[in-house]
């Protein structure tokens, strides 16, 4: 196995790698990746028990060539330390060593495994594959994965669940907040149902450029997501994700429009000075008010509203924290909180919002 | 107590204070700010049981104005909430609450503590103070403190040992390497030797604007530091520092010049793929061969020299972490390594420096 590439062309492999080695595994092999020299490609392999990740370099005669074929699983420091070289540098393997060289006067080299040990990474879809664009993939995964239940309670919760059929709906919910996008799809699919780690999705989309197109596989354990020279596989979650259908109100009785930049800059200022991240929200005739505290301050501010249909005096309390990281998902300069009651769960969406998508917060109850 | 700052004067003054507010005490008081309205400014005190920072904003009819004199001790939280604000923020002590305003829809209070329960800070100098540069300061400090021990065997090897004289001289040492800096002084000053501690100067270092100059006078057991409107205290090690005069050899056998960038950059290659950060160098007849191992990796760099006058096949063993951090001190485009000998201490010095500095490494005596 020889050939040659550039610190770019490397550091942009790894970049793509990064989110799998970094996982922490238990064997040793795994540690490594496999790098197999073909006559059209480099390709790389990484790997944990739940993730893995191809990746291919092909040659271009300038920055990449390849002399020999051959394969080796190598530590992840033959590649990072790439990152204190310069100019083409030349991996050759001789005796089970890699040999790193740059010019004549730096030689580096380092212990390989066997790639027959390297577990085989590939998928058997059981579905017609689905194709979108790299910016649909990322508003759908984006605007849901942020809500995710972050702990173990109930596993199922830690994933976002994709609905295929006459649309493709993204879902999550950590039981305090829900997020949803739903995506238009060409023709109608079979009906499928999975749910991905949100982890593995946050790496993906990490390791994914987003301006060329994505190519999901459904496996009966596992998901191939192919972008451009790479291929994301990630373990889906065990488990019936519940039916949050009839948790999203479809009528409400107070809708209240505000400047997203001054609310949002406001839950910022109050998150600040409150116990917990809660805020209550008053809509009186003339303003809207938000009020905090916490055991050593207390924080008001007043906003002018620019539409508001419902009962004056309408009071609601919920995490800051929540609604904020749903306000950055949505992409408009005003901003509309949907209310059906000051205890039951309220939406807040964007003016004109190009894709479809549900932000749902539960209040908090005690203020 | 009333006065009105914009957000950018508060930054500045919290920029200064942070260091001493970030570190952990266990008096409540002390994570608190003093602030003490005055007819001509506004003092603002921080301090924990080790080191304390006085800071004065002087009123200047624009971005800063005081209405009515007093004091209290706020919460941190008082100002750093105002990185959310913007313009001009008004802060008044109303009933022992203090209230932050902004406009007319953003009012945050917040409770305060009894100013007279803030421990007093002052010094009383016991010599003429010395006056440097901030330029000097720095090259004094900057050159030094990196090499303070990290552990607390020998308490007094943490902090940086001053001596002034004839001279000024900066030292500090870890056992495995040393530096020392000597500033010239215009008349001769009264014999004094202090040590303090690394990590107040590093704080000082951060507070200071270098651009002006500095004050320092020396207590018993403190020193201040004047800069500008600020005053850093830190209380002094006690114990005798080492001399570490004879630990500096003054004739070489060896003495090998190199260029400083591609000697960096080999020693920062070198260094990922060896055991402990240790290289060794061999010099031969043309050229500066550098090699490293570890379990899994070796690596190999040849360097030309710009001048060699020793020894053929002279071969040294070191710290590639403190060879990198000394090199990082001096500001030279040739360095010169002066050795006597692979197993005593060796120096490294930049061609035309113009401040006087000694940085001293160990050799490591197994590889």
């Amino acid at each position: 196995m020889k050939f040659t590439l550039t610190k770019d062309v490397i550091q942009q492999a790894m970049q793509k790698l990064r989110p799998v080695l970094n996982a922490k595994g238990t064997i040793p092999i795994l540690a490594g990746i496999k790098v197999e020299a073909m006559a059209d490609c480099i390709m790389l392999t990484a790997s944990n028990a739940s993730e893995s990740i191809i990746h291919r370099i092909l040659p271009n005669g300038e920055t990449t060539t390849i002399d020999n074929e051959g394969a080796a699983v190598l530590t992840k420091e033959a590649f990072e330390v790439t990152s204190k070289l310069s100019g083409e540098i030349t991996f050759e393997l001789v005796e089970k060593n890699l040999q790193v060289t740059q010019g004549k006067k730096t030689s580096l080299s380092f212990t390989t495994m066997a790639p027959e040990e390297f577990p085989k990474i590939g998928a058997n879809p059981t579905s017609a594959p689905i194709v979108l664009t790299g910016q649909k993939f990322s508003e759908l995964i984006s605007r849901t994965v942020f809500a995710v239940a972050k702990t173990e309670t109930r596993p199922v919760l830690t994933g976002v669940n994709l609905q295929v059929g006459e649309s493709l709906q993204a879902i999550s919910t950590d039981s305090h907040r829900l997020a949803k996008v739903t995506i238009p799809l060409e023709e109608k699919l079979d009906e499928v149902s999975i749910t991905i780690p949100g982890k593995m999705l946050d790496h993906a989309l990490k390791a994914f450029d987003l301006s060329k197109g994505i190519l999901l596989s459904i496996d009966t354990s596992q998901i191939a997501m192919a972008n451009g020279n790479t291929i994301y596989y990630s373990r889906l979650l065990e488990g019936n994700y519940p039916d949050t259908q009839r948790l999203i109100p479809t009528t409400f009785d107070g809708e209240l429009t505000l400047d997203a930049k001054e609310f949002t800059e406001s839950l910022q200022l109050l998150s600040t000075l409150s116990s917990e991240g809660v805020i209550k929200l008053e809509v009186d005739g003339l303003f809207v008010k938000l009020d905090s505290k916490n055991e050593t301050a207390k924080g008001h501010r007043e906003l002018s509203f620019i539409e508001y249909t419902g009962e004056a005096g309408f009071t609601v309390s919920f995490s800051s924290g929540f609604l904020l990281e749903a306000l950055k998902r949505i992409d408009s300069d005003a901003i509309k909180l949907n209310f059906c009651g000051a205890q039951r769960p309220f939406t807040v969406e964007g003016i004109n919002e190009k894709t479809k998508q549900v932000q749902l917060i539960l209040p908090v109850r005690t203020y």
